[in-house]
């Protein structure tokens, strides 16, 4: 028996019908060419025989007497045909019925009394391709050790000889992490341990959120200027899921032009697209949105589980111009990487408490809908490979994590760079985003506005990224 | 608003993450000769466009302060794109790819905050069929209901101009119920409400169920003689389903050589499928195991909801003569139907609540796998139609209602008369009952070693039949 750790143990309790604690992923393959008709059965036959999740998702949470106060995972029996699920599409089996069916399945909670996984193989996809989508608990994984998984999976090489599935892979050593913020994780580490250890209780949790609501720059105090937008209000357990492919070239040659980093420029299309959608729904607050960008660190042993931190950076909802946009929200998220830097451990130890705890304590008293918005959506970044991958010979085309909700936060925005391009997903509550979709096709609009706009003013772009650099 | 019966409310209490109180049916269908290939997706857009289900599933359960006490029905607006889904089958498409998607739908709660149904067109059936599977929830709706239901939806003409779909013919006045039991239904209308007003409080159960256990002639004291099985455990909360079709001509021909009922024949067969499973597992208890046999009765008002007595059954599991167990039951039922129809009003309401109270209490409480059973697996029989029935076109081959488990009671049989055949469904707890479609597959076999036995003695069975008769 091993205890989950604390940050681990909250996430099993923030379990509700309406937001189960769990996170997943879309991918989209192309069959190998000349592939064999019984391609999938094969795939399938091979994951159904070789272990290819890692600890702890070949343990389930053990039942004792203190399992509610202390959680801990005991070893158990794998049974594949309830985890390893074979699923198809209805016709015509496009990007529509994909996103229908993973809002489906991804709305239903884990079996709570058996390893907290489940991966469906999913069949009928136009285009001679077909999906893999998995779903594991947050107490067991996080976005990033999940990303890492994947990656485990995966090979650069589609003749690897070795590479005949997920499970030969995951042998190898690991591979780097997704992205190396490597002297920031470093400083973050040890207050993150801290901060695991503060919210052990409720009394603790509600302590911490008092203290950080007190003086002067209290980031609590600050939230209070959050708008509350119509992302903001208690969801329901039914999700929807749409997705887009933009351009990396794009991105960064509007990046380039204008002195930003192509994470502003994804912040900005993102910006612009939900500018768009409230003020079609006549529902666009005039003070700007703000985005909770989480940044995710490895922990200390290299086992899976969660080490959070975020900040919280401006959407630039209420600038009409992109350009300007993307500008504000520049320069709004240089500073504040800045400002990480150079915080002293115990400063950071509150930041990362902020990321989470208000969110956690919320949730568990319920709480949370009623509190103002402490940001209004989650937008997360990871990179996956700059190399196309492949899964026995099947070339990834585009992978989408599928996050979960908070209750007050109903829209969750994950940007994956893979390749030439960058896979946006867009996971809403069904009833608070009624035409989620529109946030997906107008993503790849704002991207078009953008690039006119930078293109439209190069030289004065050229200026401003002098300007920054001395 | 208009409140829950006392007895539907008691559903709605009993649903637990490992017991949703849902039933469902599974139907299969034959596409119409020379249909369009758009046919699933016409068929689809009528049913989003025409309601088909009946009051109360366009409501949802009220959020009122009183809501657990009295829980009570509101109107509410229908989000039939969440409702109505399209699903599909992946290769090879048979019976067991359709057996493990509606096993797995069936598995997942329903959404209580939302009207309390879902309905699955699912395609990708092999032999140029499709299938229909719905779910609803037990408060709602009982399996006569439910049965009442589907048959308003299908027309036993092909060609009827008026039956394009389901809501045509949901207009028309209600059909005949499945059964005329008219005698005994009368005689039970009036106990079962008694019956309903006696379980408004848990305190009130527990009093009848004290009551119900004193006295030489008591029902609850019989019941201690029952076996425990290894149906008999607690339930987790995934299923299985297996699946049979079996010649009602069959098993006709076996009733009239023994002069015992079909009913008779197939509680047999269930016994002898049951009894070959349980030597395999060495698992077979010295006495017979017992069958809860429930019998639906109709509403005064014609409201769908829940009108339910049962009674008890041997399945004659403790003998290894097919046609030896066939006479034990014939014998047991017979005097047991009599009794039924001979007992005053009082006794009928104990008799009633025999068959719902300890499982309502013990399922509230917590102590029904604790307890010794009441039974051992429940057997209901119902007949759907003697002629074949059409849903726009498209003949039905086969339904299976798939029903719910009570804790403790792993294993749910059904039988459904249509046609020239019987349909019988399988549910178990996939963690109790491993090798589950081995059931189905043995109750084809035991259908064949009965008809083996009864032709080697047919003399005999002639002159019981004639003793009986005098």
């Amino acid at each position: 028996m091993r205890y989950l750790s604390p940050l681990d143990a909250a996430f099993l309790r923030m379990e509700s019908a309406r937001t189960p604690m769990h996170v997943g992923a879309m991918m989209t393959f192309r069959l190998p060419q000349g592939a064999p008709r019984d391609f999938l059965q094969r795939l399938l036959a091979r994951m159904r025989k070789h272990p290819f999740m890692p600890e702890p998702f070949n343990c389930r949470l053990a039942r004792t007497r203190w399992s509610r106060l202390a959680p801990a995972w005991e070893q158990t029996e794998l049974d594949m045909d309830y985890h390893l699920r074979h699923s198809a599409l209805p016709y015509p089996g496009g990007e529509r019925e994909l996103g229908q069916l993973v809002a489906r399945l991804h709305s239903h909670p884990l079996d709570l009394s058996r390893p907290l996984w489940e991966c469906h193989v999913i069949e009928g996809l136009a285009g001679d391709r077909f999906a893999l989508y998995f779903k594991a608990h947050h107490c067991a994984i996080d976005g990033i050790g999940a990303m890492r998984m994947v990656q485990r999976w995966l090979s650069e090489d589609p003749q690897d000889p070795r590479v005949d599935g997920p499970w030969v892979v995951a042998t190898r050593a690991d591979p780097e992490p997704p992205r190396a913020h490597t002297g920031l994780v470093e400083r973050l580490r040890k207050p993150i341990a801290f901060a695991g250890r503060q919210i052990r209780s409720l009394g603790d949790l509600a302590k911490a959120l008092v203290q950080m609501s007190q003086g002067e720059d209290s980031s609590v105090r600050a939230a209070l200027a959050v708008p509350r937008s119509l992302f903001n209000v208690p969801v329901t357990q039914q999700r929807r899921l749409g997705t887009q492919i933009l351009s990396l070239q794009r991105i960064k040659a509007i990046a380039e032009a204008v002195g930003a980093s192509t994470n502003d420029v994804l912040m900005a299309i993102c910006g612009g697209a939900i500018r768009r959608y409230l003020l079609e729904q006549q529902a666009l607050p005039e003070k700007t949105l703000l985005a909770s960008v989480p940044v995710g660190l490895q922990r200390p042993d290299g086992t899976p589980g969660n080490a959070v931190v975020g900040f919280v950076a401006p959407l630039g909802t209420h600038i009409e111009d992109p350009r300007a946009r993307l500008q504000l929200i520049h320069r709004v998220t240089a500073r504040a990487k800045q400002e990480l830097g150079a915080m002293p451990p115990d400063a950071l130890a509150q930041f990362a408490l902020l990321g989470l705890s208000p969110l956690i304590l919320g949730q568990m008293t319920g709480a949370l809908p009623k509190l103002p918005p402490l940001f209004n959506v989650v937008v997360s970044n990871v990179v996956l490979s700059k190399k196309p991958l492949y899964l026995m010979g099947a070339e990834l085309e585009a992978m989408y994590p599928v996050s979960f909700l908070f209750d007050g936060y109903a829209l969750n925005i994950t940007l994956v760079g893979y390749c030439d391009r960058v896979a946006v997903g867009f996971l809403g509550c069904r009833d608070a985003i009624p035409h989620l979709q529109r946030l997906a096709v107008y993503s790849s609009d704002a991207l078009d506005e953008l690039e006119r706009a930078v293109q439209a003013q190069p030289a004065r772009a050229r200026r401003i990224r002098t300007r920054r650099r001395h």
